[in-house]
């Protein structure tokens, strides 16, 4: 039996360019002459559609489309995904759904039993979970069709009392085959490659793995389909951040004989999560999936032009190689907005920077609107220092100027901030938090400095100059970020343990850091939560980035 | 026997204070000579923690003050509530529960079964649902104890498989308690009443309903503590929106004989969220959740002053007056920030209403700030008509500059919009979309109107002119709302058909709205997304506002 993987890229209630999609891929697995071609999770509507679920013209939609795919899945057998109503009065109204499509007809539905709804997920808010398992038939094999999150119960500290595949294997299915929509992190390949072969050995069968790819909104897909053997043999692993199909023969003796056979990786028995801060790891991947994220997020919103603030400083410089990378230079505006506090390299090397990267630039000095500002306010401010409230004026000067900019000619502005200064809040809203959306936010500054690194692999592209200076606002003269902030090497570490790690203060000064300065840092992340909440959407690269997957109480006290 | 309810106001995660608020009742109490008291739902910590329960360290501070607390329940019994740890590996680690303190023990501890994760409610992120159930035994007595939204299953369509009651039921119980975080909108109080209505009759036994009140972020929680006979009478019905303790006593025979007796409300039989819209409904149960709002955002977080950029518009002379109730008029500023689009009216209505309501204003015309941009600009713009850049700028040069004076003195900056121009994305991003709290974000225009005059109810504090004149943000000449939006009657009902009831385009359509305003609308709200996802918190009113209540993909593509 010769089965397709089908690792596409959808957009979210685009149910007619999911579905076009959909079809052409099937025509070109009929040609070549596939049995059996297996979809993403919800390929049909994207994921994840979020509250268009409550949409009873949502719904509707994506059962339409189902039936316009069946009349394509004639000879072929399609497993695809869409959302299906629960015929039950009791429990939600939707289940999250696969549907077998052969002849022309619905041959079956499989229902998700495990509803992901912990960081980014809230699938529970829609779906009702399955509570009857079965295999599909299909051509004389008995498939195990699971979707994503029904494989991962696997572990030592189970998050679910159910196991779907538990239920599935009393039914002596033939093969597995996961529909997935599990989305990268820097930690999450390894994790995933582990669980499918924790699956194949417990249960002795082989699986057929499809995930989706593409960026939506915050969260990136990163594909990386698979197919293993039952001995946990990898035979076929697809690309990662691009879409991709790929075919592999099953055969009558239940194993995979086609594909790069190779042994696959070692499995992970605890969570792949590092104990400590690794700046460094997986950076040519993080980089990736910031370049998808750029474009994904352009090209499903029918944006093409991007503006960025360009102040000399290494966050900016990557931002808009990045940019340049994803969307090419000519799409790509720098503004340079320097101010009586800019020190003269701060030109010099944004310059040099556009130069480099061979996009426009235009430079706009904002003193002369800072001394209007000045002016306007000085019967109000009279006899007050200058402090926060003008340091704060500029950064929003140069926020009105650049949204100007990108209001006259319809560029989006890309946000700058970095997750070390989101976490601490520094960084003046309405200023430097401006934009629609956040390049850096889930990147520690000390893994901004690796992907500057890893951009200037082949040649200097970000010059050196902008790399090697201390970071500074330049809100007032002389400043430096270390005039209020620990240097990163120190701070990184600390945020981590608290963001990505969930540990508290005692745990966190258990490992050698000062209780004063863990007090401190864990105050100034709880206490500019406010900020944040008012932040652009982040391309989410880690395990737990801020945003949609980071739910915190604005108005609390809890080490604040 | 007597039964004191605890309806408190709580502060997330502020473990210090809620303990010691407890402890103060439990004390009062006792000198009563109470037998046993009721507090509401996670009132140790407060509802809703969020991610903090994610922090161990949260969970063991909550644990010490049940702890703490059990010193102090020694000759009365104490329902109190709080997380606590599931044994099992299996399954989620916590669960949301209820404890039994009495004669310095734990007597017993009961988790909540139903977790809601629709609209606001995430519960099913954190806690594990109960799936045993079983009676608390107090002095002699079989107590059902339930959690909030365990009580909520009874319906034509129930949202769960299972109903705890109905097992709780076969325990022989002589009393229903439930503890809830039951937060306000414009209709739930009708609903609350009615659900509690439908248990004492389906289960022929008495209820305590113990409810919070406060304002946490977004959410406001009104109180509303009931205790309700076997027959529906109404005994007790605690103030809404404020802090308060109620003793009932149970007579042996099992029913209460103390408290106002009085038939209680119609029992609503379906969800009462109106089919159309009713811009009057509850305005003055609307005006108090919004005070309590503004009032516990202040106190929660620690400020203390307010400013409000004050036009001379409904929005603004709304915000105005409500902070001046909630905070004192010696706490609250104004901001009158005229342009050369601004009409004569817009200062001298703004200055009256500052004089009616005796709060400080200022006013600093933005005139010249906005020639010194022009100049910076003209170079790039050169040749370029005046559009919708330079309306924005004006718009973000007020925001820097209420801004400007929030930093330099401490005051917190109160946001105006509605929840009509959210939808619709009339408004500018880091301009008037800038503030700390969204006070009238979950208000409709006309709803807006309507708590105007319900502020004037017995003297004119609103200008009467600023009532009766067109919208406008006069951000260019003679500028209407009208010139982009339709009349506000007209959008209003649209939008709640939408945001409210969830309906389609072509349920909306056929209510007799025209099919190209409707589908012109849709696309504005959907389109609009990106900009209410940088919004602050919003008040929330209604059963669905905009916030953490309604997750909708940025990156999509439906109805938009």
């Amino acid at each position: 039996m010769k089965i397709f993987l089908a690792q596409q890229n959808y957009h979210i209630g685009n149910f007619e360019a999911n579905t076009n999609k959909i079809i052409a891929a099937i025509e070109e697995a009929k040609k070549q002459g596939g049995d059996l071609i297996v979809f993403s999770e919800l390929s049909v509507c994207g994921y994840p559609p979020r509250d268009f679920l409550e949409f009873n013209d949502f719904i509707e939609q994506g059962l339409a489309c189902i039936d316009r795919i069946r009349q394509v899945a004639d000879t072929i057998g399609v497993l695809v995904g869409c959302p299906s109503r629960n015929p039950k009065i009791e429990g939600k109204d939707l289940f999250n759904s696969a549907y077998l499509l052969y002849e022309k007809e619905i041959k079956g539905i499989v229902h998700k039993t495990l509803l992901p709804n912990y960081d980014i997920f809230d699938e529970y808010r829609y779906f009702e979970p399955a509570y009857e398992w079965n295999v599909l038939t299909f051509k004389g094999k008995r498939l195990a069709v699971t979707i994503c999150e029904d494989i991962w119960n696997l572990g030592d500290d189970p998050l679910y009392r159910i196991c779907p595949m538990d239920e599935l294997i009393k039914h002596q299915p033939d093969i597995m085959i996961n529909l997935s929509a599990s989305p990268f992190d820097y930690i999450h390949e390894d994790g995933r490659k582990g669980i499918v072969r924790r699956n194949v050995v417990k249960y002795n069968l082989p699986m057929v793995y499809c995930n989706t790819i593409g960026s939506q909104t915050e969260i990136v897909f990163d594909g990386g389909s698979l197919v293993m053997n039952a001995n946990g043999d990898l035979l076929t692993e697809m690309p990662y951040f691009t879409e991709s199909m790929a075919s592999v023969t099953w055969n009558d003796d239940g194993t995979f004989t086609d594909g790069v056979v190779r042994t696959a990786d070692t499995i992970h028995t605890a969570d792949p999560l590092p104990a400590t801060f690794e700046p460094l790891k997986n950076i040519e991947k993080i980089h990736s999936a910031l370049i998808l994220g750029i474009r994904d997020y352009f090209g499903k919103m029918g944006f093409k032009k991007a503006i960025v603030a360009s102040s000399g400083g290494i966050d900016s410089a990557v931002v808009l190689a990045l940019a340049c990378e994803a969307l090419g230079s000519e799409n790509v505006s720098a503004l340079l907005l320097p101010s009586q506090f800019s020190t003269s390299h701060s030109v010099s090397d944004a310059e040099q920077l556009s130069k480099n990267l061979d996009n426009h630039y235009d430079i706009i000095p904002i003193e002369n609107v800072f001394k209007a500002y000045e002016g306007a306010l000085q019967n109000v401010f009279s006899g007050l220092p200058f402090n926060v409230a003008e340091e704060n004026l500029q950064s929003r000067i140069r926020g009105a100027m650049v949204m100007a900019l990108s209001n006259k000619f319809g560029s989006i502005l890309l946000n700058t901030s970095n997750k070390s200064e989101l976490a601490t809040g520094y960084g003046t809203l309405y200023g430097d938090m401006a934009g629609g959306l956040g390049v850096l936010g889930d990147l520690y500054k000390m893994q901004v400095y690796a992907v500057a690194r890893y951009i200037n692999r082949d040649k200097e592209i970000i010059p050196q100059n902008i790399i090697d200076k201390a970071p500074s606002a330049e809100l007032r003269h002389d400043q430096k970020d270390s005039d209020s902030l620990p240097e990163y090497d120190v701070l990184d570490p600390i945020l981590y343990q608290y963001i990505e790690r969930r540990q508290g203060p005692k745990e966190i000064v258990s490992i050698g850091n000062d209780p004063a300065l863990v007090t401190r840092i864990l105050k100034l992340v709880n206490n500019n939560e406010y900020k944040r909440n008012q932040f652009c959407p982040i391309i989410r690269v880690s395990p737990k980035a801020f945003g949609v997957g980071r739910r915190v109480p604005i108005v609390g006290k809890y080490l604040s």
